[in-house]
């Protein structure tokens, strides 16, 4: 079982990453999640908005989801994106079936509908949020449709408990599908070869961390930054939960989930046995 | 098993049909079929185009849909509307799975890229379309969900046997769902009691179809103006097919599904037995 995360920023063709899908699926059960970040920014300019990105007291930048940007999330992520990816798996012979996270409660966890965020160097309560975070992953939605041949395209929002779309981060989404599913190995697709020390030097490449060893993850930390720290943090915490590899990979690149999986990419293992942490 | 559409004209709140396919989806089997006309009419000016609905040269009006209008057609109907009614009904408990008819090949048929056409009183012959029409229907994905308590939710694009999403009528989908998947009734809610007599008039409802007599039905073509032509026609071929009955009701009035299984509104039914006509 393998789970493969396509990033949604800019300047990604996804044709690649479906070739590949379309070759490997007929060997293994694969669960294809998505994100739609460039597409919706796009959609909420021509809308005549602005997307709305600010800035928690802990430094974190998300997008502050209103009712209003939670309708566009759901056009972009669930409709335009997911479909035309359902649509280039069809087209490719594959049985793919696109669904949203809050489709069949795949992912549910508590909705936070005020956001503390720092606005042009204020602090402001933001509320009206519809955002929330993965605390169950019920994946025997996904199971039953890969049972049946199916190839599940998943995307967020989530379902919070009391029964609203939320917000949720795709890469967390993919990590949780992961542990979920006892998946071999998760891939992270993104527009990078992965975790780089340098970003403008893509020689710079971390090529492994190995999460037995402290000092490997402080060297991956360090060099990680903004969103990247976030990732590489869940990405260790998948390995010591039991996912046998997580890579960060390109996805602009011919074949990316095959090469991804040959050790291109940044590679997180553990070359000793670890306790289970969380 | 029970097929139900939901129109998607301006005026319906769809708040009374998903109360009442949450009640009635604990005794029964249901798929859902939506339409989301009206929405996509509205964010197809929000993005500073006009809907472009052009006239065949048998008088028949439908969409023209190209790329950019299948973008909105997948972000609109199997996004936004979708996504909404799929929320709507797990906040009220349903295991909802929401899918466009191209997911899982539920619909397939022939696209029909050049639509010949009368545009402000000139024949035009336009390219480019992404429009078909249902061919197969392949119910098993259906079944599979509904046999593991999920509440199906479909809607409009289906598949072209070269893999493109095409606009196919909601309508026309909804029944064909309904023969492959042997219902007992199809109920399709819309912006109007039924068919009437007199538009203007509530009053003139046609209470019944019997499609075993000839006249029944020449009474109700007679009646019947621009797309209700079409929606009897294949009604009737519906009822001749084994659906024990097909309602068109008001969507607008609370229970509307058990007040049409009730016979409120146009019952197309066959009051003697008939031959398998298609």
């Amino acid at each position: 079982m393998l789970v493969v995360k396509l990033g949604g920023s800019a300047g990604i063709d996804p044709a690649f990453t479906l070739d590949d899908l379309a070759e490997l699926s007929q060997e293994e059960k694969i669960v294809f999640v998505h994100g739609a970040n460039a597409v919706l920014d796009e959609w909420t300019r021509r809308l005549g908005r602005e997307p709305r990105l600010v800035e928690s007291s802990t430094g974190q930048v998300s997008r502050f989801t209103d009712r209003e940007t939670m309708d566009l999330m759901l056009a972009v992520y669930a409709g335009l994106v997911n479909k035309r990816l359902v649509e280039g798996l069809q087209a490719r012979g594959v049985n793919a079936v696109g669904l949203a996270a809050l489709d069949g409660r795949i992912a549910r966890g508590p909705r936070k509908d005020t956001l503390r965020a720092i606005e042009n160097g204020k602090p402001k309560v933001l509320r009206g949020d519809y955002a929330g975070s993965i605390e169950e992953v019920d994946p025997s939605l996904l199971l039953l449709l890969l049972d049946h041949g199916y190839l599940p395209v998943l995307t967020p929002p989530a379902l919070s408990y009391g029964g609203e779309a939320i917000n949720v981060d795709g890469d967390k989404l993919s990590l949780q599908l992961a542990l979920a599913l006892q998946a071999d190995a998760l891939v992270i697709l993104s527009n990078t070869p992965g975790l780089l020390r340098d970003l403008s030097d893509p020689a710079s490449l971390i090529r492994e961390i190995d999460v037995a060893d402290e000092m490997s993850i402080q060297a991956a930390m360090a060099a990680a930054r903004g969103r990247m720290k976030k990732k590489v943090e869940a990405g260790c915490r998948a390995v010591r939960a039991g996912i046998g590899q997580v890579v960060f990979a390109d996805a602009r690149v011919p074949q990316p989930i095959r090469r991804a999986l040959a050790g291109e990419g940044t590679v997180l293992l553990a070359r000793s046995p670890i306790g289970v942490r969380s």
